[in-house]
Order: structure tokens, then C-alpha cells, then sequence
């Protein structure tokens, strides 16, 4: 039988609040087996940006990555976002190394082609993923911590979304764990209305997210992201939850959870 | 008997310049057996520092590393420089990996009290090197390109320099390898005369050190890296050389080499 494996999301809006990583932090480091961080950054980014005297363009929610974005993305999330993580799980005793998608060719990817005429610059597309490196980490007893980046076979480097290279290494590390992945999130779960803390949505499957969708219960940066839950779920990830970002390290397989799984 | 392993360290005069940084990566890639990589780029990090509207204080060419510098160098050894010299050894086909000194706790240590009164900031020095991840990364094939970043036991980050890095790393690994350490110059080696090409100083040792201080053949910044180099060859390490950068990948051990061995 194959061991467990979690695989963890966490994106800019937890990074961006001291106080709200720290509890993240303290959630993830209380998961006793095999871990996997993967982290965004791009509020953080576009704040280093403006620092920086650059203009961040965004077309549909998705930054243009030009060079001097590539360099920016680089130092935020390779290095800045990305050794504060590790440096803080160390800290805690969680023994964290932090990498990024391109380290040890985790992750091979290509520039994404234009779509509708639209060049997002330096953004890579996932090609192929080569687990190696996270498992040779943890058969050491060590918790890998990957930014968003990756590279072409000519050595570019490509910002690549977070949302995208957690479901990839998630699906990857399913031929040898038993993988479940996480997304930490700042309400409980996928609420059908954010006002109300009752309508949290427990159960999101292939039947009712039609429906979910219809009646604009789940709505726009939501629905790419499940659409990739399913994807996950269907190349072999055993489960796909959407839970508080306080609560990852206590999520219990139990009836009565109150987060959100998609099957 | 022990396997032979290679500690490389590079510094900023070669890391900023596009065609050297190339032509070393070239000659690193090339030596077949166990290897590492430091690198330092303080000239990057002021660069970048200068774009970002602040102004980087040196005393006695040590760097003045407050919270927003640190930030800074987090950012660019971390990040920008570490992504960058990872990713070109993987397009050159060394299976790099872009790690730091505090990640995988792989370096403790404290904040520099303050020396004659002037308080250097967030800089590290180094308490204890576990080398456990280098092992683990090497074992599983992988080349650790290490960044001159470290932490203290309550996750605070703090600049280090590289030079002091390389060479705990290298006696460090004396425990499991037979270490040799090379730092790769812009010159052939030490130079007796740097206007005359031919005034390369072959070997260093206690005995000659004096007389080439006092003789003003060596001065500046080369004597702090020659103590450190004597003090690696007393803690274990085979052979300490100071090299050119593009010739690393071929260095012999031969009579009449091209090069600067300190014993």
C-alpha cells in the first residue's frame, strides 16, 4: 500500500498578512506525514513592481510577464516569498527546503503560445513533471517548498501559475503516494454566498457544479480553479478539498467536515 | 576510501557579467564528479537596491544589511541569481538544484554582534553546518547550487558571506568526502603583479604568506580569503585553490599548473 502524501496550496492573500500566514504556517507544519508546499505570490509581486518603478499589466486576470516582470517574479517568489517560508517552517521544526518548479527539473515547461492574439509573455505552460527531486526530499525526511517558476530546455525561466503546478505535481506524485491536495483558502470552503458563514458548500461533484454555476453560486476565479480539481481527480488524486487556511493541519475524513471536497 | 568532492565558489565580478557568467558555468558543468556550487552577488544586490531607491551602506566593505536591505538580498541571491545559475546548468545538463544555507537547516546561525561599535545588521555568522541536504541532493544525483543566505533558531534570515560559506560547507563535507574548494577568480590565481600576466603565484603557504603581505603582493580582500583558505586546510580539506573561471572544469594536479594552491 502506498503512503500518503498532501500537497498544499497557498496563495497571495494569505501570504500578503503576517498574521494570517503565521496561522497557516502553524496549520501546516502540525501535518504529521509527507508534505508538499506549493505557493503563489503575485499580490506581493505586483507590489514589488510598483517599488520597482514598474507597471503591472494584467489582460483577464493574468499578468503580462515581460522581462522585467520575469526578474521581478524571480526575486519575489524564488526568493523573497520562498526562503521566508522555509525560513519560518525551519523555525517551527518542520525541516523545509525551499525550491522552485525548474530546481532539479521538477517541472519542464514551454512559453504559452498567443491565445486570441494576446502574448502573456514569459508565462510557462506545463510539458512534463519529474517527481525525483520532491521524493528523493522526502525518502530524507524533508518538506519541499516550490515557487512558482519553472524553465524551458534552453534554461528560460517562466512564471507559471501556482494553482496550475500544485494540481501538476499533485497528479505526478500519485504513481508513487496516495496524494491528496489542498487548497488553503480564507473562508472555510466554497460558500454559495461569502456574505453568509452557513452556506458553505460541502460537496462539489461533476453533477451539482452545472447547477452551482447556473445559479452563480460559483463564480469567476472559482471556476478555473475546480475546473483544475477535477482534472486532478480524474488523473488520480485521491481527494481535492478547498479548506481554511487555519485548519489544513486538522482536516478529518469525517461526514460532517466543514470544508469543501471535490470528487 | 572517500569520494572526492568539489566545492565551487563564485562571486559577483563573474555572476554580473553575461559572457564570463557563461563561460564558468561552462567549465562548472564540465567536471564529472560531485560538486557544489556557492555564489555570492553583493554587486548585483546593490544594483538592484539602487532601482529599488535605496541606498546600500558599506563600512570596511562589509555590507550594512537593515530590514529593507535584507529584503534585498533575499530577493536577488535567493531568488533572482539562484533561479538563474540553476536554471542554466540544467539547460547545460547538470541536474542543479537552487537551495540556500538556511534551507533543510543546512547552516545555523546568529546575528553579528556588533564590532567596534558598529552594528552590521542582519548578517549571519555561522554557528553550525549540517550537511545532510548537500548529501541527500548528491546521493540522488543532484548538484546543490547554494545561495549566502542563512537563518537563527526563531527564523530570522541574515545575510552571509559567501566566501565564509564555501568554505564551512567544504570542511563540513570533510566528515563523508575527500573536499577540494576552488574559488573561481577573474585572474589565473594570485598575482604578484595584476599588470603582469606572468606574476602568478603558484603556491601559498604560511611560510610565503608573510613575506608576500609584507612585500604587498598580496593586500586587500585577497587576505581575508587566504586566512579563510588556511583555516579550511586545518579543518580537513584537502586543497584549496584559487583559480580561473573558465578553467575550473579542467583543473590537474600537476606540477606545472596554471593556478593558485594555498596549503
Amino acid at each position: 500500500m502506498r503512503e500518503n502524501l498532501l500537497v498544499v496550496k497557498v496563495g497571495g492573500n494569505i501570504l500578503d498578512d503576517e498574521e494570517k500566514l503565521r496561522v497557516f504556517l502553524q496549520s501546516f507544519h502540525r501535518i504529521s506525514g509527507n508534505k508538499v508546499l506549493v505557493h503563489g505570490g503575485g499580490k506581493i509581486a505586483t507590489m514589488i513592481a510598483d517599488q520597482m518603478g514598474y507597471k503591472t499589466k494584467m489582460i483577464e486576470g493574468r499578468r503580462i510577464t515581460d522581462e522585467a516582470m520575469l526578474r521581478i517574479v524571480t526575486m519575489t517568489y524564488g526568493g523573497l516569498l520562498n526562503k521566508k517560508l522555509a525560513s519560518e517552517l525551519i523555525a517551527l521544526g518542520t525541516q523545509a527546503v525551499g525550491i522552485s518548479g525548474l530546481d532539479g527539473k521538477l517541472i519542464k515547461a514551454h512559453k504559452r503560445p498567443k491565445q486570441n492574439g494576446i502574448d502573456f509573455g514569459l508565462v510557462g505552460d506545463v510539458d512534463e513533471v519529474d517527481t525525483g527531486l520532491i521524493e528523493a526530499l522526502i525518502n530524507n525526511g524533508f518538506t519541499p517548498v516550490i515557487a512558482p517558476l519553472t524553465n524551458d530546455d534552453q534554461g528560460q525561466i517562466l512564471n507559471t501559475n501556482a494553482d496550475t503546478m500544485a494540481n501538476e505535481i499533485a497528479v505526478g506524485l500519485t504513481s508513487s503516494y496516495q496524494v491528496n491536495l489542498i487548497y488553503a483558502f480564507e473562508l472555510p470552503g466554497v460558500m454559495a454566498d461569502i456574505l453568509d458563514p452557513q452556506s458553505l458548500i460541502r460537496k462539489i461533484d461533476k453533477q451539482n457544479f452545472g447547477q452551482l454555476k447556473k445559479d452563480k453560486k460559483v463564480q469567476d476565479g472559482m471556476i478555473p480553479k475546480l475546473d483544475n480539481a477535477f482534472q486532478a481527480i480524474s488523473n488520480g488524486v485521491s481527494k481535492v478539498s478547498i479548506a481554511h487556511f487555519a485548519s489544513i493541519g486538522q482536516l478529518a475524513d469525517e461526514d460532517f467536515h466543514e470544508y469543501t471536497v471535490i470528487q
